[in-house]
């Protein structure tokens, strides 16, 4: 599979290699015998490991690794005329920190856009699971995106997605499959760092032998498992914990964490663009007194906008001190904790010999600004400044097209949900939305039947949504979502996760009309319409999911969209894609909608979303 | 190397292929639909991933694994006819404990009596560098050892020793050499866990190919390195751990701790029959708020009197709690600590789904006091009884022989340090022990010269050592003792650390004299005398080091030998045998003695004894 020799390319391998080539001489350093290439002098040293700051520290790195730690009146003998020293000036150094779970696609960004803005903030390295991009266009797309990953200075682990299509149930109308000899060979290719999280529990716990396979591959080969199981019961919870998936990012609760913690699993609290779990959860695991050696702070999705706005990692180590973390608590939950998890504590996560010089300085540890930012022993970013140029774009992700095939939608009327001329009023279970949390709910709203159509009902706050399989010009899935706040206007997007079949959603039929339209005609991304009038187009050209703009541009672009969200009324307009996102993701309780209709997601059967008409 | 296929007996290995035989019926389990093999009920759950104690919980085991935690009132859907049901009546259930480093052979027990004694004190896993058989005798003594130790129902991770000899330095003279090709190929064997303690601290430093190629060698293939840096100064701590040795378990002050934990090493703290640094450094850690997430309590050593009369693990921990720890921070120190470090810790280490069924089953956390220990879902030990047969003694390790050559030897002078007729008074540098710490000092004291010889000068504590080439019938190194206390007798002994010569020590030389002729009669072990009569034989026939008696024997053996280091006026009797022993481990300051002479460690050179005659 890897044709091109990329292997070469990817974290940790290549970091070994360089490793033990250079061993002699990072000992030669170390001892003083040797001048540095670069000395960050005058640190207060975040001590992940022992949970301490050490004062006066510097750190001493060769070619890209830290080879010497001390005391910043001794650091001469190690500065040579070509050693490059940065004059930390007593700010905080920390290690470069992790985001362990993010899916790069959603933010819009390719990976080598994405990279820049993690590297500005502190962050050098992710763990992603491609699923989107998989779903969206199989093997050549997840490839695609993989090899533009693996070149870029952030270090991009790359896991394989476990669940392509997010479930084997009847309910789902994926466009493609990776079988579990597609998993063996993309675990054996070299290219990946592990098996991403597996969403599809309920084949688990069925013991499905698809599922079970691919689980199998995973733990013969030694990798690690993610997990997914969002609000599980007992049963679910020790069934799917036995299988050695090894983390989870779903819990919603203090309870449910603790759960997984005793269930022996890692814990991944979301500070995400949209998921908040970990602001219910963190203060209650800090009052308690539990542990917090296995909880890790990820982000999931990320968005465009608040990666230019607010930040990253650099961000969410903010919001966890003003939970009440200790600053340095904070900083090991996105460093150390990651790194032991990941099994890679021996080369990124602590500022110690032997390490990559992934370097964060930090003006204080509470407002957590970003001063400077080294990534394998070079300054990726100083005082505001990108100084890297090595970010890489290749043209297999730039040519990847997007299948877009609807013919059963001719006109307005294809899309909505036809109940008859008699009535008047419709009861319907709308899919409740709440901000902040990736669960949904059923909730009874009432909608007006207008010319036999049961239609939104902006006044009380019910969109109606509808989902068109792209893929065999096949179903349209028809529903109704409450607790979004959008009284106006309509979207249609390509994003609609993880199968990513058109999605269109809105406070008005005819505007969603329109809105498909333009999107079909741009091929692929999110197009807003109100009063018959394209208000904002994201082109998302890389599959339907990712723009090949630059970062500024597509910042503009999903800033135009999150102005128009605010216009429709969405309390919160920078969450809401998010949310609209998944209103189609099978593998979240309670409620989802697919080209085949509205989704229960326990049973995993299709419901009726018209309850009653009169 | 693996000519009997005895890698399919190896931990993690089996482990993993039973697991994943089973896992659909795992998951059965889990979710009610099969009958359990095991269930603990009703137990106080020692959580040491949420760190918190859990009450009311049953543990529901299948074929060796935890599939389940659940209410003590919800476990009657698991029990079948063919359940085994442990009654907990609410003891405490703590993973089974992890000594990750210990060496085996000095305990005196071959690996078959020492699994009884470790699972009858709540031990369920150790990791052991056999570097003491194979500096004995050579590959073919350490795969007889490697052989017996995977056989038994104690997990035992054999280490592949990489430092045989223990320095590459003129001033040993050891019997076997492991080269870079050996340490490859044992590590290839499948055999083998990982590369043993470092102890060569000085080759790497000076980057010494031969060092660099067994640490190379381990790298590549992924596999943790440990680490033995006694007492650095600030260059040799960076240029060591730059080279990725990841643990550390010779510090014997807080700083050196801290210092090692900042550099990046899990620190190990050794609480074991004669190393008690932990007591000096567990307190300050405790005290001062430090991290204890990459903290480890070890033994290194323990006697054979310790672990039939006090405990193993289990007193470790007590001896923790008593130090002012947190009994659930203590149990944490020697399960998912060491499990995590060890990247086992989905297999072993934390009572949860998906763990190999390793439970101990406490009457409370504070005495410590083991009620029942269940390995690999098989009860082991219940209520004072070893319930398990199968510790696995095997005919090769029996009847491993010794080399045993010392015909320089025909008379007491040729022990004897002789300065001449002339003179009365001798001062010379003593090696200085101190008791509970590995490290000597170099101490001038004053000797009497009897007869042309310098001899022992019991009245002030010095003792008179010498150590003669058992290999090539070679050299015989002297020196002086102090700080032991030895005030009459005389001992003979095949253990001198690392390399294995023979050791003759005591408070008179005609004793001395005796003592070597009765070990060379008894091929090998340790012989006291006393007023020219043999007063203790331990016979130790594996290679010099191990018995192949019961462990009930060794110990009267070894009380034997207890009683008469009292009676020779040892203050710690148990320690001494400890202390003696490493008189010749030239791999750890200040001053050690080998068949080459007296050496100073600091600058691996032989330095003369007699400072001074008048």
């Amino acid at each position: 599979m890897d044709k091109h020799g990329l292997k070469g390319l990817v974290f940790p391998r290549w970091a070994i290699g360089k490793f033990l080539e250079t061993l002699p001489q990072l000992i030669e350093v170390a001892g003083g015998l040797r001048k540095a290439d670069l000395v960050v002098r005058n640190v207060n040293l975040v001590d992940v490991a022992g949970g301490r700051v050490v004062g006066n520290v510097s750190i001493v790195a060769y070619s890209g690794f830290i080879t010497a730690l001390v005391s910043a009146s001794d650091d001469k003998v190690y500065i040579g005329p070509s050693t490059m020293v940065i004059n930390g000036g007593g700010s905080y150094a920390a290690p470069g920190f992790i985001d362990a779970h993010v899916h790069v696609e959603t933010s819009f960004l390719r990976p080598s856009e994405f990279s820049k803005l993690a590297l500005m903030h502190g962050t050098t390295m992710i763990v992603t699971d491609p699923h989107d991009i998989a779903n969206a266009g199989g093997l050549k797309h997840l490839l695609a995106f993989t090899e533009e990953a693996i070149r870029q200075p952030l270090k991009v682990l790359v896991q394989v997605p476990s669940c392509v299509p997010p479930t084997r149930s009847e309910v789902d109308n994926p466009g493609y499959t990776l079988s579990v000899k597609d998993v063996e060979e993309l675990l054996d290719s070299g290219l990946f760092h592990s098996l991403g999280e597996f969403m599809d529990y309920a084949s688990v716990v069925n013991r499905d032998p698809e599922a079970l396979g691919k689980i199998k591959a995973a733990l013969l080969r030694g990798m690690l498992i993610y997990g997914h199981l969002p609000s599980p019961d007992d049963r679910v919870l020790n069934a799917y914990s036995s299988l050695g998936a090894s983390s989870c990012h779903e819990s919603t609760s203090l309870d449910e964490a603790l759960g997984k913690l005793t269930h022996g699993m890692w814990v991944m609290l979301r500070f995400g663009s949209a998921w908040r779990d970990g602001e219910v959860i963190l203060p209650g695991l800090i009052k308690g007194g539990y542990d917090l050696d296995r909880v890790i702070l990820v982000t999931d999705d990320v968005s465009v906008m608040d990666l230019v706005e607010h930040g990253y990692m650099d961000r969410v180590v903010k919001d966890a001190v003003e939970l009440g973390l200790d600053p340095v608590d904070a900083v090991k939950l996105v460093t150390i904790n990651p790194a032991t998890y990941l099994r890679l504590d021996n080369l990124v996560g602590v500022l110690a010999p032997g390490r990559l010089a992934d370097i964060v300085l930090l003006r204080d540890l509470r407002g957590l600004e970003v001063d400077t930012v080294v990534v394998n022993g070079n300054v990726a970013y100083h005082n505001g400044q990108l100084m890297l140029r090595d970010f890489q774009e290749t043209g297999t992700l730039t040519s990847l097209g997007l299948t877009f095939n609807i013919p059963v939608i001719r006109g307005l009327d294809d899309l909505a949900v036809r109940v008859g001329e008699d009535y008047s009023e419709a009861l319907v279970l709308a899919i409740g939305v709440e901000y902040g949390v990736t669960v949904t709910r059923k909730v009874k709203v009432k909608v007006p039947v207008v010319n036999g159509i049961a239609a939104p009902n902006p006044d009380s706050d019910v969109a109606y949504v509808a989902v068109i399989d792209k893929y065999r010009a096949g179903g349209v899935g028809k529903g109704f979502v409450t607790g979004l706040g959008l009284r106006r206007g309509a979207l249609a997007q390509s994003m609609g996760r993880d199968t990513h079949n058109i999605l269109v959603i809105g406070a008005d039929l005819g505007d969603m009309y329109t809105a498909l339209r333009e999107l079909e005609r741009i091929r692929g991304g999110v197009v807003a319409v109100s009063n018959g009038e394209v208000k904002c187009r994201l082109r998302l050209s890389i599959g339907g999911l990712m723009s090949n703009e630059p970062f500024t541009k597509v910042y503009h672009e999903a800033k135009c969209l999150e102005d128009f969200l605010r216009y429709c009324g969405a309390p919160n307009p920078r969450m809401a894609p998010f949310h609209i996102s998944i209103l189609t993701l099978t593998v979240i309780p309670e409620v989802r909608v697919t080209p085949k209709g509205l989704v229960d997601v326990k049973s995993l059967t299709i419901i009726n979303p018209i309850l009653e008409v009169r």
